[in-house]
């Protein structure tokens, strides 16, 4: 009989006949390695643990300590899930389109045709099904097939067929067969069901068909496994505590926003809680701004294609762009999909000097996005968005003091609202790659080299990330994290060298020339109102602090009849303070009722019956506490005007 | 020879020869009558003083005490004016248009080629010219010309051509002849160009030939003329000031706003001096909304196009919106034209009961309208608006209750703004023309009833105006007028019985049945921020309250190295209590200076110099005083804090 070598990951060289399973070469080492491995790789090729080996080469078992172990798991639970998915009498017709491991779990795009959708609660009977298979644990294996064998083999599922005609001529085909169900696989799978224990069905979402809009809309599965029941159920709760953070969810339990297809997709309609938040932010940070020099403006949302045909959008950014709308007399105007042309319109309304540097004009600034509807989330991906948007014109030697200055103002907003969780990046151009950016190798290094001495100079943290600048000048980028685990950006400090240059920006200089040039910086400190308020509604889970909270105090008198007016009468006073008070006249129970004000999270409950009213006074309860105090009304008043006054800080001196 | 017998006016007859001119007749009456008569006319055609009369009939002498008498003085000036220019070289090869008398003077549509376009600095030198031919007194005579002739005539004039081959065949052509100088004319001229002594040329600007914005663009020369000096200096001085008035002009002299077709016609830039207005106004009538119950929203600009399908917007009002924009996937979005459909998407997003009634939504709603550029003026007529929009639902018995509560908020605004020239229109629909209007005879009837009821028990003033309602239901509207002299609608209260149906909008009644259909009210206090804020403009002259000011205080150290520092101490404290405060550290002198912030029309000035800084005071000048008041910097801050509480109203106990 032939022979072949093996070489493992270690250089060790050994010879087995020809023919061999990687699970006996496992167990040719330790019988405890072999019951670990869960798949194995020849020559960089997967090969499943009872497959036979024919050739020699580089040869490594996979285990279940091994990243890839867990990737195999999935893959091969996904696998579990279309078998299971067939074998039920509503879902045997199913299309399948592909089915991978993904990070923190996997999912598979079916197609049960319209009206025959999968729902969550068909999941426990599918779950069931695949609990079944996983006791009958079916040996997996994989065989080579002809394009024609495999053509005939997926003839009745649309979507692998189009798979098989996409692959090239002469490629090899692989399909994994488990028990009567065949999948069309390149291997990385478990050697049998049995393997597949610890497993969950998680949510099904629309998606489209290999990622394109213009294809069919499927369903996607998503699901995870874990090789012990611990790790299953730690990531189960940690996936249930992101879903209650998840602004989606909070933001329909609270009445914050709501989005139909009705009102326009990606167009949220902010309910009057949720417009209370957006309006307290708003006024927060245009305030904060006047106070730090800026002039704040209105600029129309339409304006002149030409604007943007100068600025370089409409040649780079073109899809993103809402179509151009013709004006019948050579004019069209277009949604504008950023306001810097805007901007940059009132800078060149009148000559400047370098005595109006910088120049610092803001805006609450509606811009449009033409997003796919498939892309769009709750209000962190819109088509429509207000963002908190500055410009400020400087000459080149007062960048780097401007620069500062803006984040100065960053870090305290911040502080006002206790944001913490985030992380500094100054994004640079790409070394490798320079001729993708704006040509002025002088400027990149000097700019870079500015903004990284800044950071210093402030003391703060921060990552460095080559090739994350703008086309047109590097940036300072403020990352944070999602409820749903995705990275997002919060603020952002961007230097522009190039849109000065195209709209011929200049200043009358000291030296009384006209020809200076001056640089832009475009900077937004809380982002859109849209993901600001996504990002503080996950942050604050809903909870919000007194001086954002929808409604602040909610007063419940113990009989309407009896303590109403007294009740009426403290929120008059808190409302004449401009504090937002409410008035819990409905006849229920009185425990009901608070906890109603807990479930809204209101940050003050007070209760009035008789000795309150009696001693002008309330009974407070702090949101999240048991406890209650009793003041007098006016100091209670006191306590909420100091907390909205400090962000709801603690008192520095508690 | 043959005689004619003309008919007078007081119903006397009498005869003259054929051909007798209607100076003449006029003579044989009284030499003063023939010296105050312009023009004539018989059978109702006009006829020049010295043209021959060959008919008998009706006959009229129009005189310079006539109101037809001031029109035709206008209408010769404008024939004076297109002689004038003819005889300048660089206007000899100017095309005509038309030429008539309007209601405060005249105007000509001229085309002189691009690149040499008339401008008000030729004025004088075609003034002077007019002055020279009524100098030269040059008879005016009418002529009836063939078709052929006129063509002929008029070859080099493109514009006079195409009106002749407009002319109905067989219609009679009349030109008008002084000296050199021909018109195609109807006739009604003063009867030589000496009658014409008082005028003047008052402003030139684009208009479309024919009013046709497909056509050529022309220039409109506007001019007015009148019979003696007096009147004539007294309408200039009118003119002046409604010029001083326009909120176009002091927009650009405060610097409060711009339009430029760079950025878009019709969608104004907010500069920041006009953008603090706007933000005082907004904040002003949010908080007063809030104040009142309403709850505030903010929705889509853009919408479902099926919104505007199902309200009734696309099918009546189209013309006036924006074109859909289609997103690929079966959906179109429209720039919304109005935002009813919004709020009552906030109404249908719950179930409503009739304990949530009456339900008031409000928004500073921003809305499109597709308007021709003709039509566009400064902040007044614009392509993009923020409403200061409010939509309440209430049950039927409610109705009147809501309209008084809405008018009793809407005087409370007109205070604070101390807006008081204005007049209440009740608008009913057309009792001659019902089937125009919303089909409920007793709809109609009860809530015109009801409006009115509501007014008188109020104790308001009013008109009432039939066929002035909405198609959906009777209004109450407040008319005021812009300085050009145009009636606007400042504030609407507008009953809806129609929207409610065609959204099928319901409510849970006291009952327990869930078929109860509310009433919508239309409301806009302030109106949109754009048309609100012009008014503003015209009414203050641009000396705004102090509480509106774009710049409250202006402070003027006598000597900026030896004062500056205590300047910039009083305006520091200015700000921390919310107020707008400027240190002008320009090396000027000090008369300049305190000029220069009188013409920005700033409420307060003041002026620190030793003696101010060693006592800690201000020495205050208030806008449009000469006089000076020295105070302690606290008391002054207090003064302004309390000017601003108080909606710059006079101390009630002054």
């Amino acid at each position: 009989m032939a022979e072949i070598t093996l070489t493992f990951p270690d250089g060790a060289k050994k010879s087995f006949n020809e023919g061999v399973k990687p699970i006996e070469v496992a167990e040719s080492i330790a019988k405890s390695l072999a019951k670990k491995s869960v798949s194995a790789k020849l020559n960089g090729a997967y090969v499943g643990m009872n497959d036979a080996m024919n050739e020699s080469g580089d040869f490594a078992l996979i285990t279940k300590s091994d990243e890839e172990g867990l990737k195999i798991l999935r893959h091969s639970t996904a696998h579990l899930l279309a078998q299971a998915l067939r074998r039920l009498p509503k879902f045997e017709k199913m299309h399948f389109g592909v089915g991978p491991a993904i990070e923190n779990g996997f999912y598979y795009d079916t197609d049960n045709g319209a009206g025959n959708q999968v729902s969550v609660d068909d999941f426990p009977e599918i779950e069931a099904m695949m609990k079944k298979i996983v006791k009958e644990d079916l040996p997996i294996l994989s065989h080579e097939i002809s394009k024609d064998e495999a053509l005939d083999m997926f003839q009745d599922d649309p979507y692998k067929v189009e798979l098989i005609n996409d692959l090239p001529a002469g490629e090899k085909i692989t399909v994994a067969v488990q028990g009567e169900h065949v999948e069309l696989d390149r291997g990385g799978l478990v050697p049998s069901t049995g393997w597949i224990k610890h497993f969950k069905l998680v949510s099904v979402a629309g998606s489209y068909w290999r990622g394109d809009s213009d294809k069919a809309v499927m369903q996607r599965i998503y699901g995870t496994a874990f090789w012990n029941a611990e790790d299953l159920e730690e990531d189960l709760k940690r996936r249930a505590e992101a879903k209650e953070r998840d602004h989606r969810n909070i933001g329909r339990d609270l009445d914050l926003f709501f989005t139909s297809q009705k009102v326009g997709s990606g167009l949220p309609v902010w309910l009057p809680n949720g417009a209370t938040i957006r309006r307290q932010v708003e006024r927060y940070i245009v305030d904060k701004e006047l106070a730090n020099d800026y002039l704040h403006v209105y600029t129309p949302v339409l304006s002149n294609l030409n604007l943007y045909k100068t600025s370089g959008h409409w040649d780079h950014y073109r899809e993103d762009m809402f179509p151009p709308m013709d004006m019948g007399d050579g004019e069209f105007l277009e949604l504008r999909p950023m306001n810097c042309p805007s901007h940059i319109s009132v800078y060149q309304h009148k000559p400047r000097s370098y005595r109006d540097l910088p120049m610092r004009v803001a805006e609450l600034g509606m811009m449009h996005r033409y997003e796919k509807s498939g892309a769009l989330t709750g209000l962190s991906r819109v088509r429509e968005m207000t963002l908190n948007d500055g410009h400020t014109f400087v000459a080149q030697e007062q960048l780097e003091d401007e620069f500062k200055s803006i984040l100065a103002m960053m870090m305290e907003v911040y502080e006002d609202f206790n944001i913490t969780d985030y992380r500094f990046r100054l994004s640079y151009r790409d070394p490798e790659n320079t001729q993708k950016y704006f040509d002025d190798d002088e400027m990149w290094e000097k700019s870079q080299a500015q903004l990284k001495r800044a950071m210093d100079d402030m003391g703060l943290d921060y990552f460095e990330a080559p090739g994350e600048a703008a086309f047109y000048g590097p940036k300072l980028d403020v990352q944070t994290k999602t409820a749903l685990g995705g990275e997002e950006t919060l603020s952002t400090i961007q230097l522009d060298f190039l849109l000065p240059e195209r709209f011929n920006l200049t200043y009358v200089g000291e030296d009384g020339q006209d020809n200076h040039r001056p640089v832009m910086l475009h900077r937004g400190i809380v982002g859109t109102m849209e993901r600001f308020t996504a990002y503080l509604i996950e942050m604050y889970k809903g909870a919000f602090p007194t001086w954002l909270a929808p409604m602040q105090v909610q007063i419940i008198p113990v009989n309407v009849e009896a303590h109403g007016d007294y009740a009426k009468k403290i929120q008059k006073s808190l409302a004449k303070a401009g504090l937002r008070a409410n008035v819990d006249t409905r006849s229920a129970k009185m425990g009901y009722l608070i906890r109603d004000a807990q479930t809204k999270k209101i940050p003050y409950t007070l209760v009035l019956g008789d000795q309150e009213q009696d001693n002008g006074t309330v009974t407070v309860r702090r949101y999240g506490s048991q406890d209650t105090e009793s003041m007098s009304a006016a100091d209670f008043k006191q306590l909420v005007e100091k907390d909205v006054a400090r962000y709801s800080r603690p008192d520095e001196k508690a």
